[in-house]
Formats: structure tokens, sequence, C-alpha cells
């Protein structure tokens, strides 16, 4: 099953690709889709939805794993930008007929590293140990889209087991 | 000129569109799209991109007059969920090439009603006023919506007196 994790922000979109297998789960592609500040808001947006149009139809991931909205934002003005950019993820994912999977922040790093409170950085060591990955010279972001995508497969594994 | 105006929400956008020329603004068309809060946010998501497409091509307004993004947010999920509605909508203004233009709440109400605190009911007669309606029995997304086009339609009146 190819699993897509998606980090959206207007600035840096991660996204992380993978395979999962009944006995592996493999990196297919990882990066980042970067707007530029100096353009309008639209236009930002639009090249998400452009970027992620064609990593869709190039890939054709059968489900897109999200962030679950979470309720307390310290910063409202930052969430409601945020907002808007995963705003354009849900609807591209729609328009092309993926389903959207929503995981808790929470869930994902103890999955992930056994913690719920890991930092960014063990979160980046154990996707580097769980894709088997010598180098993991990536932003945090991309880490993040990937943790997403290796805790739903992980799930996915769980219930194809014990279901 | 025609403007469009939307007061975005993930359950009811609502539209105003009107015509604009030296002596007169006349409504053309008002009324709100409508998501069912039994669908996924994706789909709701693209219920507003579809209507808001038809519309733009239906019409093809000059431009389209949102509220601005506003920094103090009492709730935050709130204000994360409507900035999903929001970013579809700035991404589909972009798709349609129509510029998107940003005033300030207060901006409206006072150049509505001439309070910068005005109510809610100030807005919805002023509107009626401003276009000369006997009824206005619609939503207040609707007479928002309305505000936002009509505002933006006063100042470029004045700039074509005064620039």
């Amino acid at each position: 099953m190819r699993i897509l994790g998606i980090d959206p922000a207007l600035h840096i979109t991660g996204y992380g690709l993978i395979d999962q297998d009944i006995n592996k789960i493999k990196l297919i592609e990882a990066g980042f889709i970067k707007t530029s500040p100096k353009d309008f808001l639209g236009q930002r947006l639009n090249r998400i939805h452009i970027a992620l149009t064609k990593l869709i139809n190039d890939n054709l991931p059968k489900a897109i794993v999200l962030e679950k909205l979470y309720a307390h934002v310290k910063h409202p003005t930052t969430a409601f930008i945020l907002g808007h950019a995963r705003g354009v993820i849900c609807l591209t994912a729609d328009i092309s007929g993926i389903p959207v999977i929503e995981l808790g922040a929470t869930r994902v790093k103890k999955a992930i590293t056994g913690f719920g409170n890991a930092s960014k950085l063990q979160v980046k060591r154990a996707i580097q140990y769980f894709l088997d990955l010598k180098d993991a010279d990536w932003p945090e972001d991309v880490s993040d889209a990937l943790a997403l995508a290796v805790t739903y497969a992980n799930i996915q594994k769980h219930n194809i087991k014990f279901s």
C-alpha cells in the first residue's frame, strides 16, 4: 500500500511517500513544496495545489495522512494561515479521490519513538531507523510527514495481523 | 465593475455579487454555499470549490473581496477550520485568475454604517439601503459578503473621482 504523509504549512509543506507491504516499509520519495512570501496568498496555495496534484498523479497513493486538527493553539493567526494550506491539501485529495486519514500528534510521536512528547530530533532519528536510511539530512517538515505515513503504515500492518 | 464579496465558513459561505458603475451599485445575485457536517472535510471544501468556480464562470467578477486575516481570535479551532474554507476560496480565485482584495472588518462596518463596531443588524439594514432593496431576508453571512463588495465598490468609486 502506498501512503503519502503530509505536514502542511504555507511556506514549507513537507511530504513523505512510502510503500508498505507485510514485511517492510520502503521510502519512495520525500521532500517539500516551498512557496515564496513574495507571492500572493492565492498564488502560494495554488503552488501547493499544483505540486500536490502532480505528486498524486505520478505516484497514486492510496491514502493521505495528516496531523489531526488540534484544539489548543498558542498562535491563532499562525493556525488560521496553516488552516489555509491544510484546506487546500484536503481539497486536492478530494478532487483526486484519495481518502485523508488524520492522526493525533501525540499518537504519532508515541508510535514512532515510544514517547508522546518526543522531540523533533527523536522523531527524525526514529524515522531514519524505520526506513533504514543512512542519511536523514532533510527539514523537520519532511520527518514529520514521514512519521505520519510510517505510523499509518504500522496501524495498517497491525490491522492486517490482528483483525 | 462586477465585484464578488465572500464571507467564508465551512458550514455556510455567504456571497454577494454587485455591479458598480459611476452612479449606482446594483445587486446581481446573493446567496450562500452550504455544506453538510455529515460529509468529510475534503468533500465539504470541494463543494465550496465547485460552487464558487461555477459562480465565477457564470458571472465573471473582476475582483473577489474577503475580510482581512485578523490576529486576535478567541477560538483557535474555529479560526483553524475557517482558514480551511478561506484557503479554498483564495485558491479557487487564483485558479480563475481573479484578484482577491482584503478589507478589515472595522473598515467595512465603518464604511457601511458609519460605526466601526456596528452590529450585524445595522450592517444588514445599511446594505438594504445601499442596494435599494425592500426585503433583506437573508442570513448574516450574506449581508457580510455584500458589505465587503459594497465597501470595495465605494473605494473604487472614490478612487475614480479623486485619483
